[in-house]
């Protein structure tokens, strides 16, 4: 018994904000049986990612144990955390266990990808457990901004570990359940070991505000708008749409959900019965017919993705539906880092029409769906573990998370994915360094952030493309001149003539120059060439871009 | 006399931040005599334009007129007012006139393009008058942040103009000349018809600050750190420069610059003496000989830039010089939309070496250099002009500043790049659109943002690249096999045999069966060899690259 231990492993979502997945493991070293907690997705940039659809974790280190894998828990249905499960399930075949709408979602997601039945399990929420192999596990509600949210108390034979899911201390979430801190003492009171928690917003030095404090500044703006009023937020976001919806009502607005992925959640949720208070909404040809002071659409694309309904609303009509001077559009959301310019062009373009746009107004019309700061400690408190691990964050925000606990006096290390923690004593070490990484989802195919792919794309479009053709003859002569394509590259550069034209001038002469040898070694005239067409473009535009020989060789 | 008018035309700046330039003509239409002020650049991104070095105003327009241009007139040194001087001088070629520290720089960026002497002339300010054809121009010094800026007193048979610059209302700037209330007043006396004015902060609700406000919490700031200090800012932003200069010196420590920009201004301001007052500081040599705790880099870098000092250090060394547990980075600036990501990117490295990071804390280590929307109101009512023209902003911004302007009972329009306003009545009128848009340096050649490069570049990091290569013998029939070159594209996809040999395949089975005609035809060959591949990478990979097909002829 002394020689098994308990294990923590992130393999996303530690040192980063998205794709989620962690592992817990109880037994001898090595020989740990498995539990898997949410794996989820993360999205591209064009910065680091251009023409990528989804990112999520390499599970390479999971494929190779699957036999030890007892089951993969979804702590709720955000894309973060659940995004992910029809692109990987295959891969790890393991049970999923989840709460009802949760469950509807991931099975969702394995239907799109034609996954069998029977993988999904439907839980209760704590105390009923799952027991798996060593793991006890229970879902525990806890207040966030999707119904059914879930953090894990997971119990092993080395003690409790809680694992708090995404949340906020929220008393009136409008869905899901309250924060409920009679059950989490009462979860925590025998003594837990670990608590492996959300620091999403751990520079937040306010405490968080509840959803239903919305309630009242939504109706009365949505009521003092003269036109159509337009609201976005994360199709995900089931708390704000409920919200909004609700507001809207009292506003006395007919509402119409825009957007795929906000009409398939809600649709889970009537599904599931956890919606059944959202307010009816009508179709987008409905719309139509309702005076403009009467309608209110929710819309996706708070984050100014550019196919969403938000930028096409704000470029023209989307559905028939079109916004005009009058109307007004509202973002009840916030702007996640690097998103800015994509918003910002939405704002730009509803400007043009003349359209109002309001945005949080410092909280007005937004509140997170993550603990602050002050809300963090008291979770701390309340579960006063003898170790925390901060999750779900930056390298910054586990950094910061992991201070607050110490200077708390709770024993705390920071640990990024790949890093293999030791639960068992009574202070975190480090049993391990696993290699991690990122997998694309790539068009339909999945490919390692590592293949060099998308850094071959980045280049060209850093750098641009030079395709060289060359013939060479029977006699291995070159026959006639190379030829150049430009992909990407300035077409004239210092010289007066086109680019195309200094290049294969160049080449041509170094051909002529060059000895049998060369001319017999694909590999060395492919390096030469090469090297000239950089060094003329330089020379030319400044610049050097990617170069693709191609010598083909008559035979 | 009546047939003749005042116009304003924004070809940069107006609807969008950046590249402002700015056209002012009195004259019979089409023949008026014309003024340009600024000549500024704006910075790429990944997402538009990848590759690209600098973005500048397309200058056609001008050009073909360049024996109207009197002269040009450089409000201030920040590089979207100046930075393309020397990028579009010799398109113009009229005359740059500007104040003592800005001509400096205006003469650096010449210098650099080797363009000859003579060039920039140096003004007085205010009263100081420049005569140029109708126009009296006059460089009025308005507080900012970088020494010697200026707004424009432009008198014409039509009236007075007032062109604002970049401005905020600053008593205690310090750098430049503060805020001079009584200068305004008098230079408004007698009647403005036309106040042109910067838009930046119009959504700021509460009265700017003043950058002396920051000495006093820098100074304690930087006493109460353990371990060296490294602050960030703009470059170009003097007067932060010498706040955080003057806080290190009071906090007991050496200063040194790092990076070229920054070195290069202070260098300009103490060359042109307005800047005398400036700390000593030391190199980066001797910096390795100062305990850090009496060291303060100040660095480049704030926006995240990848090759600046800020992002260097988070990695590894900088000029010998590294960070470490204990040590302090100051974010003393905004990031600006669309910077994020980067900025964050620094802060987890950072984290990484335990480095505590500090950003502007709600304003306490940061003020902006632009007036607020109640400081752009006092403005109005200095000046208190016929016409106010909102400039120096995005769509969003100057239609909310000529709401605020109506409102207040000012005749106003919103006029993006383009627009060409006649100021001679008592209301703007709109009475032209000029073809405006976007020049990029790319490498060392200028291209045009419409010629389709940059476009060829993002379509290339979308979608990734397929080159085809295919010989057509003396016979007009295939010689051999189409061959396959993939960039930036997945090298397996739904069959389990590499993609180029799928692709391959079918282009061999199509050219089996390709009737002669197609065969004699480049163009038809070429566009069916790209749909079959486009089709079967869809089919194998669900996406669709750009192709480049080559066809060799032997003649």
């Amino acid at each position: 018994m002394s020689s098994e231990r308990l294990i923590y492993l992130p393999l996303g979502g530690a040192g980063e904000i998205g794709m989620n997945a962690y592992v817990y493991g109880y037994g001898k070293p090595d020989q740990e049986r498995l539990i898997v907690v949410d794996l989820g997705v993360t999205f591209p940039d064009m910065d680091s990612t251009p023409g990528v659809d989804l990112i999520f974790p390499d599970m390479t280190w999971l494929e190779e144990r699957k036999d030890r894998i007892e089951g993969i828990f979804i702590t709720h249905a955000h894309e973060d955390h659940v995004g992910a499960v029809g692109l990987l399930w295959e891969r790890l075949g393991a049970p999923i266990y989840a709460r009802t709408f949760t469950s509807n979602i991931a099975r969702r997601k394995l239907d799109e990808k034609m996954l069998p039945d029977g993988i999904v399990h439907v839980v209760g929420a704590y105390p009923a457990v799952t027991e798996l192999g060593p793991f006890k596990v229970s879902v525990a509600p806890i207040s966030h901004s999707i119904p059914e949210s879930g953090g894990l108390v997971i119990d092993t034979p080395a003690g409790r570990v809680v694992h708090s899911g995404d949340f906020k201390i929220d008393h009136t979430p409008v869905v899901g359940e309250p924060f409920d801190e009679e059950m989490w003492a009462e979860i925590a009171k025998d003594g837990v070991k670990a608590l492996v928690c959300d620091s999403t917003n751990v520079f937040s030095p306010n405490p968080g505000r509840s959803e239903a404090e919305l309630a009242g500044p939504l109706t009365d703006f949505i009521k003092d708008q003269p036109g159509m009023v337009v609201a976005t937020t994360f199709a995900s976001n089931i708390a704000r749409l409920k919200t909004l919806a609700i507001a809207a009502k009292k506003a006395g607005r007919s509402i119409c959900l825009l957007g795929r992925a906000m009409r398939r959640m809600v649709e889970a949720g009537i599904e599931t019965g956890i919606l059944q208070d959202f307010p009816s909404v009508i179709s987008p040809e409905d719309a139509h017919h309702v005076p403009r002071e009467n309608l209110m659409l929710i819309v996706t694309g708070s984050q100014g993705e550019r196919r969403a309904a938000s930028a096409q609303l704000s470029q023209g009509k989307y559905l028939g539906l079109s916004l005009k001077e009058g109307d007004t559009f509202l973002f009840s959301s916030k702007v996640i880092p690097g998103n800015e310019r994509g918003v910002i062009r939405i704002m730009n373009n509803l400007s043009e029409k003349g359209v109002e746009v309001v945005d949080d107004r410092g909280g007005l019309y937004h509140v997170s769906g993550h603990a602050n700061r002050p809300d963090l400690q008291k979770m701390h408190e309340i579960i006063h573990p003898e170790i925390i691990i901060p999750m779900h964050g930056e390298h910054r925000h586990l950094r910061e998370h992991a201070k607050i606990a110490e200077a708390n006096g709770y024993a705390s290390t920071v640990a990024v994915n790949g890093t293999m923690i030791d639960l068992t004593g009574h202070k975190p070490s480090v049993c391990g360094f696993v290699e991690t990484g990122r997998t694309y989802l790539d068009g339909t195919v999945q490919i390692g952030a590592m293949d060099g792919i998308v850094r071959d794309r980045i280049r060209m479009a850093l750098n641009g493309q030079v395709t060289v053709t060359l013939l060479i003859d029977e006699n291995d002569e070159p026959l006639g001149d190379p030829w150049c394509e430009l992909n990407g590259v300035a077409e004239l550069g210092r010289s007066s003539a086109p680019l195309v034209d200094v290049l294969e001038e160049d080449l041509s002469q170094y051909l002529n120059r060059a000895d049998d040898k060369t001319l017999l070694n694909d590999d060395a005239l492919e390096k030469e060439l090469s090297r000239i067409v950089r060094n003329v473009c330089n020379n030319e535009i400044g610049k050097k871009p990617e170069v693709t020989v191609i010598i083909s060789r008559l035979a």
